[in-house]
């Protein structure tokens, strides 16, 4: 079971961007406790962050052939990014959406999500514990 | 830790209720798994359904005091629920709304949550598993 | 062929409420009517009003198995009770909506119905015919 | 009571036009099984089909002083005919709507009836058996 | 000075047609009204009355070269006959819309006009009197 | 003077449930301070508290011929109730509406009230106070 | 028959303001074709301008019991002007909206008239010759 | 405790204007009761009227350390006068906002206050004893 | 190969008809290109212009079994004729909706077309050439 | 190169109003500060305040000819004024509109300017150092 | 003639990706075509893949000065990408949008094109065909 | 003081794209003039121009800890682009948003900021006067 990370714009700065709403861990602190979890699962995870649509789809498609399983935190992209979408979609890698925080308590533009229907599901306002949750997920699917 | 797991309308059908969208296992299988995943996490669980919001209602003031989070499946209340929205903000119990299927997939009238804002997060499209891991997130915050 | 009609809120005042809207016939005439015409097209029929939209599910549900027509008369629920739209899918019977008065023709938060897109179809503005117009197709369709 | 069916566009094309959606039965049938109905019921009536909003405008306004009650099935028209709303509206002869199918399961553009409001009522979803019971409900009419 | 008066859907019924908002006057008094005031100002005028909107755009079509200017009362295709509007904007005549009643007042479809833009400007609600202000604009624009 | 003091859902939870938003006195606090004034002004009040929707309007079915004023609180379902809107209207008792908090004033889907254009009136923003002058009101209507 | 013509804000500027949309004609040249007009058909005219809503709602109130119609051109204030709408019918005078240029042909904010449904109809796009005509549908009407 | 009333656009027009919704007592009548309530409240009353916003905005300033409470009627400016919104805002004065008829009863524009949200509160179709009703509220707040 | 091109309202006055947005050659241009191209494609070619809906509707009806392929340009009908959508469905021709101008870049009610959807594509802005590319289209997928 | 400053409703209220949204310098401050920048740049400004959108009307139609530029705050109107909006374009002076808090980060009805259509640009969020930047830009401008 | 072949994000997964949308031609096939295509029209071809908006942009830019003609499938970006409508504007290469689906028959927000309009014209639905009808459209305007 | 100004998609064709919107200056003059009266204010600037959200995203993120202030003009992504919105608020760098041309005087989908709401205020329509006068307010913000 290989599932691959993909973290989304501004989500590097985790730790120092809005901390009341994003929590007070650093992205490295996120790396590792995802891939601690990911370890104690006996899944094989790889965690890539990107700021630009273009890179996160370009990702994607790296991934087919590569992956079973994608992790997937759009950030602000989650509310137009129908060429992300489309990109989830044309992989046909299983594919969950995560965000840290509950998207559905803060500004209005963020109540939808334009990616969540190319993926099997989503998880937010878990914090990091988000991440830990969906490679339970897939390790439990795993054959 | 003691937790109410809440299931809303329709839900007692699971099984029976168009399978393709919400799966073949019964609600006594739900139930059995909700159950299982508890035990195994050491978390003291209580299952319940109701059909009416009123129902719910009064379940979420029963537990003020009794239980320590909540799991809560509001069905198609999810999407025009205020009362049950301003229930669980009101119990102030730590709530996590989830789904079976991926409501961001479905019809357009299931993409807003109204009772999400009052939760502390959301997990929709896994199945049962997404109470089980709703489950483990209570686990892991348990003092 | 047995059929269960079921009334929602408000429609045990007929007679009583909005004349000018609803027609001066009362609820029990709307009943014995009902009943007169099941009778004479060899229909079993079963007359039920609730004013909760959780006791109108219940009532669906505790239809399936014992009813293979149903004639449901949402009420107000018909323009924003997305669960009871989910039980009528759910329970796997025939239905009819049926609305005493042309709901196309009053405010416009009447124009929208979310209960008949789960039906067979809707009649509506025929007053109590319309329960009749309902009784004679299903009587129709009987094998 | 005389009673004139006009049926909207594209309403020749039955039985060859989407089947899964209208039925496999002809239009041809359609007038054989409304005129046998009406016979049956001591009406008189009188079917026609245009395609044209102009010509059905056409005909409701030749239909004033010759016929008792008027059903109609406006096709698309049902949707924006605001001009054929107003005819129904100025020939003051009770007009009953039908459809073939349930217009509230479909498009959302079918959603909406703008010739509905100038109606007594309506009858959709029940294929041929609408065009019968809106003939049942002006031969009960009937002084 | 040529003017050409085109009455849409509907307007053939002026009299009968629900007399609170449109008058008692019947349609020929309309026309009387109509000639005796072209007559009185110098002004050619032949009126026609249509139901259909290609009906009323052939008429538009061939008053090209043999008109000065138009009267035009589109009935109720002035809130949805963009083929209407086009057709207005083509033929390159100075036209002129008018309304029996105060368009403004009555149901919100009503409200917009959208072959209006493609005229010199709107007269409504003066009743006949309004056909007879236009006609009036036109003797004066006369050279 | 009879007056029937119905209060929706949460309302029970007064006190306890966001007391920056509707204070810290408690539901019995307020029903005490009803019960005062209401002896002070001479009416005979019953108060009564429901968190289901179907509960409300049985209740308000039930005042029919027995009470001459009624002041209802719908907490939520002021926003969405159409059913509720429905039983106040049909019960033909005189109602007034009240808030504890300035509904304008808060999320934006607590700006518009369903329920209220079924009442004589609305009382927003005063606290317990609203319920006093509602009394107030019906005490001065007293013949 | 004496008639108030009430000019809102910015009229006072025509000939100099926006020449291609008002023409090149002055306000001074409005008023003398406006009185001209008046004097030839027997009426008694009164012609005033203001710029402020509240300016323009006390001449109305003013105009009560002194005119016998009223020739309102609201500006601006025609698109939001909700107090003027309702001095209009407070005042129970008829009154005829009048506006230079053709509205519907205009930006988007222009093409709703929120004063028109208080008055008894609405001329637009025929210039100065605007208040002629409606002068002139107010000699008509006089006894 | 001083307390200003300041009504709105067309208030002075009371009994008068359309008294079938805003009843037969004349203005002075308003003023003369709501004086008489002040004096058996022990509150000092200035009670003034203007049509136009600015003017409301004008004594609103004006109130300012000279009054305890303000009762303003804010007529049709409630539901556009941003301006007079941020004047109460800006004033600190705590406001009570009152309708004589029940706006949410009405014509769809009047259904959103813009100004509520600046207020403590608001009571609508009471008639004049909703000003009564807020004389009562600010004297009880007295210390 | 048999291709019928259908030409909507106004487009009979192609070249006389707002040249700036059509170009300056006529519809009988048009006509000698779209034959010059179908000859040298070896495709059968027959044009018909309509301004009526039901017209183009008549004339699609009547191309059952009698074409291989339908060329139709709507015109504004492009927008609102959910009956013509109708018929292009019903009628079971391969049909490419073609449009002289770039609809995108026009009037915002030219953005949406309610007849694509019922076409296997659509061509705007390429002037005659787009009817040129559609037959060429058609004659490529000649078996 | 003369330039008038106008500032728009409740603007006199500056250090009073809601410090923490728009400071806490006085309104006289600001006047002090605008005019002390006008005069190390070598410009003539006048600073005038009113609370009516008549009054701005006014103010801007009696700056014409007399002053090269206009710096307008019209507080609220700027989301409403359409009045205020026609006053500017028809001044052809000039103007930058000036706001001393960032609009697009406030209420949502704040996030549009009805007013900055009609102006060279706009300025938010700078605090009173807007209008300096404003007065630069007119002073740069100077021949 | 020198034309771009630019196409967006997803399009190098053609043959890959939702076969049933997008056909089984690979995308290595797409290039093929368009390549022999263009050989037979004496056109010189580019044919370039980005998923980054601003890969895309860039491209554009890149192409002024170089190529007369630009083909241009934005994928999802059709509906968001307005800094790729400016792009395209800005460069002033004659551009046709060209998809090889017909957008106007899938999911609702793929409707509006935002690019089209910086466009001369539009083909979608051709499949790989849309391509050479575009590079034939080049070819024909070729001097 | 050190400040970076950010220039978004297609600002590098300044003076060659649409001269009529955006000035005939080249990015080569806005280079200069920036520069030039950074340095007469004594501001250490550094100027970078990037298409794609992603490099404008990655370029702010650099820009923490070594830059004061931020001067951006984010193009189109003004009207879409979250992720910059994001980005903007994560860096905790003063940020100023400035528009070469007046945006609110342009189309509809550029009259809505999404990035203005996370910085400090927004400056439009001033040509490169705008990042001028934003200079001047980091100058003087200046400890």
């Amino acid at each position: 079971m290989r599932v691959l990370v993909l973290n989304g714009p501004n989500l590097n700065l985790l730790g120092v961007r809005e901390p009341d709403v994003y929590g007070t861990e650093s992205y490295a602190a996120l790396v590792r406790r995802v891939q601690a979890r990911a370890a104690a699962l006996g899944v094989d995870v790889k965690i890539e962050q990107y700021n630009g649509e273009g890179a996160i789809i370009d990702a994607i498609h790296g991934a087919m052939g590569r992956y079973d399983g994608l992790i997937i935190n759009p950030g602000a992209y989650t509310h137009y990014g129908y060429a992300l979408h489309d990109a989830i979609k044309a992989a046909c890698i299983p594919a969950l959406e995560v965000h840290l925080s509950n998207i559905a308590a803060r500004e209005s533009f963020r109540h939808t999500s334009v990616t969540a229907p190319a993926c099997v599901g989503q998880i937010s306002g878990l914090g990091i514990a988000g991440y830990e949750a969906a490679l339970a997920y897939f390790a439990e699917k795993r054959p």
